[in-house]
């Protein structure tokens, strides 16, 4: 049995990460007592019934008293609000985390919120679903996943190594960097990427009646896993695209201006153009193939294969 | 055994779609004599060490003469060529059709070269990998997949018939569609998906080096699927763009219009319009799960999972 980290270790939002944090804490044996806080009464109640946590109460204080970390599972918009409730009865040497695809704007909404006998260390598992709930988590979610951890400057060594031992023992692969380089390489390889996806299949939705029938009939093409990115959670995805606003309009703007010049290629018939671009990107998915990061089947960061039951529901 | 549906076959160009045609239709005894032509003496050498045709030879013309259906497997700036090489040869009453990815340019182009005792019809199955060749290639490739067979005015109902005919013994589903319907639904299913997968690979290899560098690292929250994609053959899709121009420029306006509003809504912190917007994709992704044109994996319309092997290569 691999030892128990952490005394209490308090989760706060039992949704698609709290969940699985929760099931993975449980199922390693990384906490002497295991808390999950959600401030909806029925999800309370259905983390009752599948029972993944010792206790469970709507109180996000209540669960990160005495907790010896304290992890903030909830959309990017409300870290900060979470930070302001748990700060005050954070113990000394608590660490409060966080799993937000967002970084430099979290910290700064948390970091007020807390006391300096605590140590906060933000963090962002990269890994995911499009399902959303306490149901849709599962306790290998992190398996072979990186967790990007964020210290802020200053912050205590020690609290830092542990928070990266827990998420080793969750199975992922830590890495450690600042929040602004976090929030720039994520706008590229994941919010702008979901940004398009919903963007198509908004543009899809608008097309004429029959017209949008045909497009879901032949979606195989291509369209069909633009579509399963757009099924991911929108209250999240709002607030990430609100507070990651400068990095992904940067990136967005890059996406633009490039588009542009592929629009014109086409318009003109610029077939060596299309060609020499459509030529080398191969070289990055070479580069990704051989960093070993590419598994058999696409999954766009997540692992729908072990999920496919919520999709006939 | 199935029964034998056309005497002599003749499949020009033998890359994955080209092969994997003459594989089901060897596998499934769907003719008499299987012909394949490459004008590539690399790739007819291949294919004769690969064994699935009973006839190999660099001709299109030689493989055409007698057939009874000749299927013209080229990217599609290339099928007005093959039909005019074809054409004079080609047998009373014989099919000629193709798989190209749009199909109102192809029948401009291949019309002119059918003399009248035969028959055209164009198809075209949506199925494929982002592998090319002969070895590439799978006699399961079409099943349960669909292909559009876009019969031109006036031609015979019968050859339209027996070609959907084949379509389905090779284990598609067959739908018949104008030309132009076809090249409008595809522009918006296929086509621009594809583009858009080119351009955010390209605007991600023009990064700084070390941000390039970390973007590979961890494309796993959504980049690392439209690298797949963006790994298809560059010959194919560039012609694609050429010969679909209209229909791609018309997608790409209204997709461009609408992250043009997206990214309004990003810089001045509309989170209500960014949340309307990533609510109403929902109802398309449900349709079709509804539809079960949905799979367990997300492929983009490829079966990347039997063919993981070349990727390892």
């Amino acid at each position: 049995m691999i030892p128990v980290l952490f005394g209490r270790v308090a989760i706060i939002g039992a949704g698609l990460i709290g969940s699985s944090i929760a099931r993975a804490v449980r199922e390693r044996h990384l906490a002497g007592t295991l808390v999950v806080a959600d401030r909806d009464a029925a999800v309370c109640a259905r983390v009752r019934e599948l029972g993944f946590a010792d206790e469970v109460t709507q109180s996000a204080a209540e669960a990160a008293r005495e907790a010896d970390v304290v992890i903030v599972c909830v959309p990017v918009g409300g870290a900060g609000a979470v930070a302001a409730e748990v700060g005050p009865v954070l113990k000394p040497g608590a660490i409060l985390s966080d799993v937000g695809s967002v970084k430099g704007a979290v910290l700064e909404a948390m970091a007020p919120h807390v006391p300096a006998h605590a140590h906060l260390v933000p963090a962002h598992p990269v890994a995911g679903t499009e399902f959303s709930g306490p149901d849709a988590g599962f306790a290998s979610l992190f398996e072979n996943r990186w967790c990007i951890v964020t210290p802020p400057d200053g912050v205590d060594g020690e609290a830092v190594t542990r928070l990266c031992d827990l998420w080793r023992a969750m199975g992922a692969n830590v890495e450690v960097m600042s929040a602004k380089r976090h929030d720039l390489v994520l706008a590229i390889t994941s919010h702008l990427p979901h940004l398009i996806a919903y963007n198509i299949v908004g543009t899809a939705a608008d097309l004429e009646d029959s017209l949008a029938s045909e497009v879901i009939k032949f979606s195989a093409g291509g369209f069909r896993d633009f579509t399963r990115i757009a099924a991911s959670d929108p209250t999240m995805w709002r607030d990430v695209f609100l507070q990651n606003r400068e990095a992904v309009l940067e990136m967005l703007g890059r996406f633009t201006e490039d588009l542009t010049a592929l629009q014109r290629a086409i318009r003109y018939g610029d077939g060596e153009a299309l060609f020499d671009q459509f030529t080398r990107t191969r070289a990055i998915r070479r580069s990704i193939i051989e960093m070993g990061q590419e598994t058999a089947a696409p999954d766009f960061g997540r692992r729908a294969a072990e999920k496919p039951k919520h999709e006939q529901s």
